[in-house]
């Protein structure tokens, strides 16, 4: 067992938790999307709780927040999130962030430990205003012009009008300093009822998977839903719901066996009840960590659309808008977490992707990078709903703050 | 042949058509939404026109037009309507106005001709405010409240507004005066192309299908479309694509000749592309002239939805949200209709349903009432494109005011 003065403090992560899920409260968990008034609550509360760790810092021109540490040897930033989703849960998100803190808080200031660890919270995780605007801010790949065209998703302000009301406007952004960090650490819940169903208490996480998304386009002749007969009709619509049926009759037998893939949005053209729909879409995402699967399925689709274009009535076409790249987990960060959940959750932990993107991605692109998960309960996600047992939360803030401990001391 | 002189004027006919079609002139159609400029300069250039015609008239304060006669004898009412679709079609509405028109000015001042036609343009037949506001106003089925309601799908200006813009508000709304009229005749381009592909001239029309209309909802699970496992996920999308192509492979067993179906709208909830719909809505509709058949279908539509409810992922709910009534042409209309193309347009002329629904279908639920078709070409309508050829135009002329004659002589 390692030194108790080296263990997480279980009731102060849960007391700090609780006082987050207080700014921007919905039912049981949170509405605080991203530049709201709860989450600029949410980002002061942090920049105020950094000195109890031996940090300082404060938010940059795009809603990060980054806390140094002055103590000399090698630092590991650790981190997650402060927004949340509209209308949903309490921990995705502030259970890193909180246990980033809580990691800082035993190691920092303790001689017989090296170096430090360093605590970000990356603004816009949810994408309310782009895609992981914060962490692709650090590693350098977020340029003035894609800040000046975001806009809310939900609200269509725009960013920089959001900067400007939450004081943040010509504040210059924190970007990484090449070298300071020997890698990142981060944890979430699981989003996925793996863990809970396997009776299990850590998810080590191997590689998040890759988002490929494609739109779907069917194009057939718009006419008048009382005139024409069902012989002569080109109907987009149901050429869509075919292909969608297809899909989930033929994407099985060449999908690997944690391949994910969903229509999320379905628009008929013009979409009046009277009227046979001329044009339809869909956006269709693939999910996997192994491109060699991506690439069998997407010659499938581009099949499928084919044989669908020659046979039926509709012309389809498809459209990658996105192209995923899996971000492969570093392997000693992987056992760093293994071995602490040996120690810490009697070896209660799984190696296991992770389906959902995270900064971690981001982080990875420069550093060695690691993730770890807690059980979420049911497996819901992105709903107010959501939720992780107290005991889970503990266990999870142990384990964390001993890989820190781990990688840290190499 | 009849006297040349009760002839229609092709030429005229055509000269007033083109003229309206200068009002809101888009590319070869026009854009005339109802309480558009363009359709206010329409109704005034309708009021200017009708003393031609022995008529006068006023807009009244739904923005109908009725043009009365002070000639002795029975009164044939006639029209149609002068607003369009959004960016459709010229003769869709203004055909079957100028038509009546032309009637009125053939018959109306020849002393051997027994009464007079009465020409009428109803409001907001395409339903940008309501459904068939002016016709139904005319037989007393608008209240003011629904009107107090009524908002421009597109816009969403409030209908009162329209009005008090119009220069309409506070005006009376004209009402049928029982008796007045024997009957009521409209002619309409046909908007299929079951004239065109027969080389026909002349529809006559024996019945407008009822449209009735269904919203069927499909429940499942919303959850995060990387994390859910595809074993466990309850994807109301896929749900309503199954229940789509399963309409398309059952319902043509039940259906009747010429039975239509349209899935005109989709809706996935939440609609998100990294999100699985918890839930789905089409809109559904069925047009039939045969109330045995629509039964019939409906009953598949909800053994089919119990069916997909206990066997599937998702629940199934089909509700009726309009329940359609089939409008029967009146037979000596119909007769009058068939004489009339036997003399002026060599017998090429059908007996069929209308599979749109017309102002007549109102105005049937009070009097006698028929309509004629002329040829659209391509069977395109409701697009800027719809056309029917000059010499179509001139023959539905010529067989509608000879219609008009015969139904006078009774």
């Amino acid at each position: 067992m390692p030194d108790t003065k080296l263990h997480a403090d279980g009731a102060r992560v849960l007391a700090d938790l609780n006082a987050l899920r207080t700014l921007g409260t919905y039912k049981t968990g949170v509405h605080k999307p991203t530049f709201s008034e709860p989450h600029r609550q949410s980002l002061d509360w942090l920049v105020q709780k950094l000195p109890e760790a031996g940090l300082t810092g404060a938010i940059d021109g795009i809603g990060n927040i980054l806390g140094t540490c002055a103590k000399p040897g090698p630092k590991l930033l650790a981190g997650s999130h402060l927004e949340s989703q509209n209308y949903a849960g309490w921990l995705d998100g502030p259970l890193g962030v909180i246990y980033a803190l809580e990691a800082a808080r035993v190691l920092n200031g303790d001689p017989s430990v090296k170096g430090a660890v360093e605590v970000a919270a990356w603004c816009d995780e949810e994408g309310h205003f782009g895609s992981f605007l914060g962490s692709r801010s650090y590693v350098g790949q977020v340029t003035e012009a894609e800040i000046d065209a975001a806009r809310d998703r939900t609200s269509g302000r725009t960013m920089r009008d959001a900067l400007a009301d939450m004081r943040l406007a010509g504040r210059s952004r924190i970007t990484a300093e090449p070298g300071r960090h020997i890698g990142y650490l981060e944890a979430h819940i699981e989003q996925g009822d793996t863990l809970e169903s396997g009776k299990l208490a850590i998810g080590v996480v191997t590689s998040i998977v890759g988002i490929w998304q494609y739109r779907i386009s069917f194009t057939g002749e718009q006419n008048h839903a009382g005139t024409t007969r069902m012989a002569v009709r080109k109907d987009a619509g149901l050429a869509l719901a075919k292909f969608c049926v297809a899909i989930n009759e033929r994407f099985p037998a060449s999908s690997g066996p944690r391949t994910v893939w969903t229509t999320g949005r379905i628009t008929l053209d013009p979409g009046a009840p009277s009227i046979i729909p001329g044009g339809a879409e869909m956006l269709f995402q693939i999910r996997d960590d192994n491109p060699a699967v991506i690439a069998r399925l997407e010659e499938l689709l581009q099949t499928m659309a084919a044989e669908a274009t020659a046979k039926g009535t509709c012309t389809v076409a498809v459209e990658k808008i996105r192209t995923g790249a899996p971000a492969m987990m570093n392997p000693g960060i992987q056992d760093a977490i293994e071995a602490a959940s040996k120690m810490l959750a009697d070896g209660r932990s799984l190696r296991m992707p992770s389906g959902a993107g995270h900064d971690a991605q981001m982080l990875a692109t420069i550093m060695p990078a690691g993730m770890l998960f807690v059980p979420s309960i049911g497996g819901v996600s992105h709903h107010w709903t959501e939720n992780t047992a107290d005991a889970d939360i503990i266990t999870g803030a142990q384990v964390f703050v001993d890989s820190c401990r781990r990688i840290l001391a190499g």
